[in-house]
């Protein structure tokens, strides 16, 4: 086989495989072509050349989203590394395990004028779990300055302790270094950072390893509830008759079915889930604003929880982060191994476990349901906003709600589903999804600038279900390098909701339809999808009107010979009355009309 | 006039205002509304709306670039902000005054689960002079959290001094902290970050203003050289027959004509300078790897300077480092009033002071000049070389060197320039520019991510004069969200050389014509700028041969309705040979055809 001479290139390469870092999204470069050679020549690694380092940061944030296993991104020196800061930060709050490897000089032609060479260690450091600036190999190094160090740059797990100094200042070797980054992106599912500085010349190659480093194995913490927790939150439990259980983002089909069965039959609790929880169950609240949007404050008063459980990452919701902030539950319990967010500023206890442990040591010690009219109340309340839903929809005239409406509905069954930020994800949770549906949304930063990149490393990691991306036209616009992509599944297909710019804007109060308002807060334009499929090979297809998107949706599923774009043209003028008149309807008393299903 | 209710908003707009932090350019969003509005309704601001952050970033480094004035970037909370990062970068290493003003949540409400919302504060103190994360105006706060101290972070002037804990924990104000930053992008020429806190409502607008910011004026340090220092140099100065002045990026202009004359007449001294060093005189050097590449050893110990002398920013030319590198003169002096870079591991006096003055104090002082053949040895060598490149060039076939010398010559006098990284600024180095150009390109990290959109804020920022940006295939698609801006002028003219990826690592050693290289090194593409140009109101032309890239030319730069790119394919497999024989050619006697100019 072929490998790099360059040592540790090798030494990376060959860590990646013992740890089963498989996915590699290479961008070109020179100075890390020790790298590239390593791994495109190990038919182990899965590689993928994308030239933009933003859109390869977030192709590989879909893959390792859905395969729950570091992914690595590649880059030469220079400001290439900064493009990838998107995705780590996307990775960082979201939990995404993304190994960010950048070639670098050697720490002598740092800072001195050499060409395409800024300070690339600890660029991260906000928003990751650790960095490692590593060292020449000495079996590099053909002239080592007497002068130069080149120490182990100070590893950072926790940004507040370099702050207050108080890092260890330990000195260890790459192997270790390399260990310790890929093992922390396993274990606490994050980006790392590890800094890989290479000496001239980049391109040989060697038919032999010179190098068999040691793989240190992650040691598992066991994550057991202490016994006095567990017992004082039973005590808790089985004393409150209002429980609420608010699910944030989730992998789909990660806590058993048997657990939220159990919890369904509880009259005292009642869950909430967002579109991006992928959890469905009946008797279960999925359309969060929709219930509580028009809620009076008795009401609200009368929906506080006595004890709030939260699992899942990031909550979508504003009106219910805003809910339970003004009105606080006595307890807020978080689940999670990792950490646990003050969201609703009364958070009490970090329970440090997987929600499946915690249900799984929690709920058969439970000895009698509490008696409660909390979800049979709160029932009632969703049977008459699903009426009052049903009724507007199906009467709302074309606009961006409509069209939010007939897509979720058209979207195969055992699809995947990317959403994108923001108006998007904000109409996808006024409906009840699909349950077959797996729904993921960039929520970690919330950001438009890789959606199209995470729908598609998504596609790319699951061969076993189509990948649907539905998004908006500034979303779409914004990564449209996304599509400078050489592994698009023929099967991928894209719905962009084009209502002309910011459109999610225009909800906000005053200042709409002046001229500073369109410019700079709508940013208007005329810009469409067509023009990117035609010069990217996508199938395209425009609809502006209901009929036509009724006419399109059936076929634009189907098979094809190739990925395909359906771009849903809605009148910015009236989408946000809609969208208004929707909450505002929810609020009065029901009328005579029928409706149809939604 | 309408202002923003937020007292902090009128605090930040009112400073840029007095300090003439005149051009805004404004990204989308809801959080930066109170700056948006305060900066659009003010007709003292130039305003432009640029949705994808990472070009908006570049773009402001266009105008600042040109302007050498403080230009401004705003933008929302989240990771927005860090699409600026690539731009800022570039600002850092090429002295450019960037103000990054970003809005941000109230710190209560940073890292417990709130949407759109990173650690933005000093995000990019690895590259940037100065930062700040000013506090809530106490006019704007509704409800302080009596446990929040809100006190304002650490400026880091240097990162060093954060590194070694030296930083000042000195109490400072918002005002006090916003002068700071862009007085200290105004004195020392580099990217500075604001972030500012605004808490909801974030669209109330108010008729008068309820705050008058204190302006605290930049007290300019003079930077008179010391009479021992200019001592010492007249005497290595005049005893050194070898002087070699070697000029990095540099604006027009900049250098007084009557010292450039003195300079010329002294047979001591050889002035190398690049494309972007921007100063010609016909006894200069302008093509340094055509001077130096094919030097035997002998030859390039007889060019060792004695004493070298610098200024300018980055340096392009490789051959030129390492020549200086493996014959380091005796002495290297920098001249720069910020800092002086050790490029070749031997500078012993950073003089202070701006090259003009240097010239003015020092000059006059020499007594005679040093008798020497250096200058007339080295403009012989040139001599034949320039006949050799002539020749070479003449003969040589459809290629990007012969494209890049038909190109050269085609540019109306009196344009600018702007060159795209990398191949398309290392073949303009080969040819002696038209002396009436401006030429720029983005060498501080020498990135590929934002040549498009640097070009077009010089070309808003320019009105004297027309903006061409001459690029390769890669750059050009990277920064393709450049096109996505309104302010465009008419007369910006884009030439793309398009080999069909990254012609330039053909030059490099081994591999070529592999799978694994034209995959992950070259990234071979068949992406045209076509679709793009047609999505974007852009005239768009293409040539693939000689004859159709000279019947193009002419007519390509003439006034026209919108804005053009002229596209020109060159055949990818013979581009390295032609550019390798190139300097093949530099080392063999002369053969006997005459050769026409270039």
């Amino acid at each position: 086989m072929t490998y790099p001479k360059t040592a540790l290139a090798q030494t990376v390469v060959e860590l990646c495989k013992s740890k089963g870092v498989k996915h590699i999204v290479i961008s070109p470069g020179s100075r890390n072509a020790p790298l590239t050679i390593g791994f495109t020549n190990d038919p182990f690694f899965k590689c993928y050349s994308i030239v933009d380092e933003r859109c390869a940061g977030f192709f590989a944030l879909g893959i390792a989203q859905q395969l729950q296993e570091p992914t690595a991104v590649v880059c030469t020196s220079g400001s290439a590394l900064l493009n990838y800061y998107p995705a780590v930060s996307e990775a960082f709050y979201s939990n995404i395990p993304l190994v960010v490897l950048s070639a670098d000089r050697p720490k002598n032609l740092i800072n001195i004028g050499d060409g395409q060479t800024i300070t690339q260690a600890n660029v991260f450091d906000n928003h990751s779990l650790f960095s490692t600036d590593l060292k020449l190999d000495l079996k590099d190094e053909k002239h080592i300055h007497s002068n130069e160090s080149v120490p182990v740059m100070v590893k950072v797990e926790d940004r507040f302790e370099r702050l207050l100094g108080l890092q260890k200042n330990i000195q260890t070797n790459n192997e270790e270094e390399i260990n310790m980054a890929i093992n922390m992106a396993l274990m606490k599912k994050g980006p790392v950072h590890i800094n890989i500085p290479f000496d001239e010349p980049l391109y040989e190659v060697v038919d032999k390893l010179s190098v068999s480093p040691k793989t240190v194995e992650v040691v598992a913490k066991k994550h057991d509830i202490e016994d006095y927790v567990l017992q004082s939150c039973l005590e808790e439990w089985d004393t409150s008759p209002k429980k609420m259980i608010l699910v944030g983002t989730n992998m789909p089909n990660k806590i058993e079915k048997k657990w939220l069965d159990e919890i369904a039959e509880d009259d005292s609790i009642i869950v909430l889930t967002e579109s991006t929880s992928n959890i469905h169950h009946k008797g279960f609240f999925p359309s969060i604003d929709q219930l509580i949007d028009s809620l009076t404050d008795e009401e609200k008063e009368e929906l506080r929880p006595d004890i709030l459980v939260t699992f899942g990452g990031l909550i979508v919701s504003k009106k219910v982060k805003q809910f339970l902030r003004n009105y606080q539950p006595k307890h807020h319990w978080h689940i999670d191994r990792k950490q646990a967010n003050d969201t609703f500023f009364c958070l009490d206890n970090h329970i440090e476990t997987t929600p499946n442990h915690f249900f799984e040591s929690f709920l058969p010690k439970i000895l009698h349901f509490v008696k409660s009219h909390y979800k049979t109340h709160w029932l009632e309340v969703k049977g008459k906003r699903l009426k009052k839903h049903k009724e507007y929809i199906v009467n709302a005239p074309y606009s961006d709600l409509k069209v939010f409406s007939k897509v979720l509905k058209a979207i195969p069954d055992d699809s995947i589903l990317q959403v994108g930020n923001s108006s998007a994800i904000r109409y996808t949770q006024l409906f009840k999804v699909n349950k077959t549906l797996e729904v993921y949304c960039n929520r970690g930063t919330s950001g438009i600038d890789g959606c199209t990149s995470t729908a598609l490393g998504c596609a790319v990691a699951r061969v076993d279900k189509p990948t649907v991306l539905l998004t908006g036209d500034l979303s779409f616009l914004y990564d449209s390098n996304a599509l400078w992509n050489n592994h698009i599944p023929i099967n991928f297909r894209i719905i962009i909701v084009n209502n002309e710019g910011g459109g999610i804007f225009r909800i906000l109060p005053g200042h709409k339809n002046t001229e500073n308002f369109d410019t700079y807060f709508e940013t208007n334009h005329r810009h469409t999808a067509e023009h990117l499929c035609k010069m990217y090979g996508l199938g395209y297809e425009a609809v502006s009107d209901e009929d036509k998107l009724n006419a399109a949706l059936p076929g634009f599923f189907t098979e094809s010979t190739q990925p395909k774009v359906l771009e849903i043209f809605t009148p910015k003028k009236i989408n946000d009355e809609v969208l208004l008149g929707y909450f505002e309807n929810l609020k009065e008393t029901p009328n005579k009309n029928t409706a149809s299903d939604d």
